[in-house]
């Protein structure tokens, strides 16, 4: 099997990787706060592509995965390499399209290297979810009509890039999630009149954008979603099943359990 | 000319329209706390829409216009008369599809009585814009892409019913209004952490839903409207000319220029 290389952002889910491949190599970058598992570890630096493309390749890596949340450290072009020196300017253009443009551009640098770039999702099972009720009671039907009418807002959102996820209560759309997240979005719907409410608590549907490439920003949920999705007040929540993280997996069902949440992955 | 009828909601609009219709009948109900014009009075209340009717008549009203913003006092069923027996389940199932549709329903109502039912924006001139920049500077190159955004995100949108307003900020949709209003989603997108400005503003931009019915729910701006978007940190703020009505018009253009926040009518 051709080596894996975990390129670690911030969150849980770099170690959960290196846990699940403990042959691959486990890759931290200065100025990104990373636990360090027991895999074998190479050091690099946003601003020294070159130098990593080296070390990938002298370690044997064919493959790398971007896991975990982007972080932006302040870069210094005075220590760039050569390699770096010839990438940022796309690299910059690139950025004007948001973090979504940014990670596509960086993928495909690593592709000009040779480089397969693979999603967390095909490297640890379980990560995210098979169809059916994860936690919490059986859903309404107001509720069913709720995720249907959040889905037709995501769908009809989707070539316009805007987000991930949306909230619906009786019919009434009560967010739309934008460049803030979902959490950010749900702390919004908290806030609602209470009779803006109508007889429905509402839920959170919460899916890939159609054709999204789910190597980039792979729509997750964890405990704090849960968290937010009880504050907000909501019955439940939808995932899309098998292209939706499940950060913290046990943590995640059992809080929705103890609430009395619903979740709930559905095929597509 | 036919008579007019003032249905007189929350807000300063029902003493605008009155203004300029000295001869216009206005009705105002229980519970809604208006002040009254010089007109002719009529009192009414939401659970004797016969009575209110046969009132109409008798005072030679042929149109009417449902002015300022909808409030839902409590009704009791044991005060109903004979014709709001008859119209309460319509209005009561039209309620499920929320304000609008419940607007649907009595607009309906009061046609079945023979009324022509009017837009306010029809009855008053200088309630809406005529294309143009109305106050602050001219909008950068980037706020008009932004809001060529914002408007293909409302395009989309659309059919769906959702919102009138969305706020995008160099290519970045931070905002799309849902049903608690511009003013909440301006609070929400106030709290935007700054990194995901990159360069602009950002701009709102406000206008009807494709196909929306401008006797319902018109869109609207204010001062408050332009409080926020400041709040917010916006630079400006595009309305659909002719469609979205300027509340307080001359101070929500000084409040936008003491700001040097832009505000422009665009023509659809």
């Amino acid at each position: 099997m051709a080596r894996l290389a975990i390129l670690a952002g911030q969150g849980a889910l770099p170690q959960q990787i290196a846990a699940a491949h403990p042959d691959a190599l486990f890759v931290h970058f200065e100025g990104i706060e990373v636990a360090r598992p027991a895999n074998q570890t190479l050091s690099a630096s946003y601003e020294r592509f070159g130098e990593m493309f080296d070390g990938l390749q002298r370690a044997g890596v064919a493959e790398v995965v971007f896991a975990g949340g982007l972080a932006r450290p302040a870069l210094n072009p005075a220590n760039f390499d050569a390699k770096m020196i010839q990438l940022a300017p796309g690299f910059m253009a690139a950025m004007q399209g948001g973090d979504d443009g940014l990670l596509r551009a960086v993928i495909a640098a690593f592709e000009n290297e040779g480089f397969a770039v693979r999603g967390a999702h095909e490297l640890v099972s379980g990560l995210t979810a098979q169809p059916g009720l994860l936690a919490g009671p059986d859903p309404t039907e107001i509720d069913l009509k709720d995720a249907a009418r959040a889905r037709a807002i995501l769908a009809a959102l989707g070539p316009l890039d805007v987000g991930q996820g949306a909230v619906v209560a009786d019919g009434q759309a009560l967010g739309v999630e934008t460049a803030q997240g979902t959490d950010a979005m749900l702390r919004f719907v908290a806030e609602t009149p209470e009779k803006l409410r109508h007889r429905a608590r509402g839920v959170l549907v919460k899916a890939p954008k159609p054709g999204q490439d789910l190597r980039i920003d792979m729509p997750a949920i964890g405990p704090t979603t849960i968290a937010a999705a009880i504050h907000a007040g909501l019955a439940g929540v939808f995932i899309a099943a098998n292209e939706v993280l499940l950060i913290d997996r046990d943590e995640t069902l059992q809080a929705a359990d103890e609430a009395g949440l619903f979740l709930l992955a559905e095929a597509r």
